[in-house]
């Protein structure tokens, strides 16, 4: 439920879902439908800002925020143009710190609603354990990335079985929010947080399943597709 | 939702409401019901073992079982006869973790379902803002301490503004949990752990509301009746 409990887990004989709903997931899995080279999730704003030396794009937030001076922010509207073939270095409050925090796993993958069907298909295929590793708010649990988990683990249905009372949470969270999403999610402290930056489309389509049938993967410090 | 997350709040101006339903403040809250005089929270073995020499009874668990030498273990019902006037050395893998965690707080008060009711007429008649400290198991979240943090959000009403997801959270849980909650419990993997110690009175019993009316509170280093 936060990258504060990862040290809880073993991670070395895990495939781990990384998922920051809003919205550094979301754009990750945007840009890659878009064409996107490769994204480097870096966690120093300084360190990312000096990678537009090296010809990547600068992109990310914080506190919910585009950073001065950086190329791109934090919507995934900002990801579907004049990417393609392009490198971005990508930096966010938890979505950062939560895939850094994945080190030393057997897999580690990015996980959006907009590509929930792609990450149900992978886990499926695979022997694999899973860890939904949920980037939270600065460490405190939120709704909308404990929403998802619930939702995959749904999805997954009966060809996983669960093992800790977290993932039981957020299954009954899950299928109790109903068919809307963001009425749903219009509870959390995240989205009012949001909500003061204008940036309810970004929501809507944050919450969207299934938009994109892309899989972006860690590799060696370096998201690609897989 | 676990100790773990305790860093990221601030405890020094909150009344906190330390819960560990299976079974350290179920344990704690009945103590306190039948006359007890005073329970000193350890946390290490050894020195719980220890206060035995100074007339203390010692009592409590590690991983779920009665610890070899103790005068009692960790069922409510040990609590029940023979307390009275008694002063009581307790130890926990979860529960007094989650207590030692809490100092430095304006008060630190011992919830459970059997006080439900106490615990939120105290609240409700203060002013300060408030912390639900789930004890969790071994760090991580647990399904009964989280619907017990609900149950008191339900109770607490209109009477408090939530600010964080681990609170929506907590509340939905409940509310979907329905009247049975042993059979909601069923589902988890403490109470899977404890049915192989065969406590399904136990469990039944520490999932019942406002069976005893006290609040027990911690101060300086001991739990008295407030």
């Amino acid at each position: 439920m936060s990258p504060e409990m990862m040290h809880l887990y073993e991670v070395h004989d895990k495939t781990i879902v990384v998922v920051d709903i809003l919205r550094a997931t979301s754009c990750m899995v945007t840009a890659f439908a878009h064409g996107v080279d490769h994204i480097i999730p870096v966690a120093d704003l300084e360190e990312c800002r000096n990678m537009k030396a090296t010809g990547y794009i600068t992109t990310g937030e914080r506190n919910g925020e585009k950073v001065e001076g950086f190329d791109r922010g934090n919507s995934p509207f900002e990801y579907t143009d004049d990417v393609k073939g392009k490198k971005i270095a990508f930096t966010t409050t938890n979505g950062t710190i939560a895939i850094a925090k994945s080190a030393g796993a057997q897999e580690i993958i990015i996980g959006a609603f907009l590509n929930l069907s792609a990450v149900k298909a992978h886990i499926v295929k695979g022997t694999n354990n899973v860890l939904i590793v949920c980037a939270a708010w600065k460490g405190k649990v939120n709704l909308e990335d404990t929403l998802f988990a619930g939702a995959l683990i749904d999805k997954l249905g009966t060809s996983v079985v669960t093992d800790n009372d977290s993932a039981l949470i957020a299954l009954q969270l899950y299928r109790n929010a109903g068919t809307d999403l963001v009425k749903f999610l219009n509870q959390s402290s995240h989205v009012q947080r949001l909500n003061r930056l204008n940036i309810h489309d970004d929501i809507r389509f944050c919450l969207t399943a299934d938009t994109y049938n892309v899989l972006p993967e860690m590799i060696e410090g370096r998201l690609s597709l897989r």
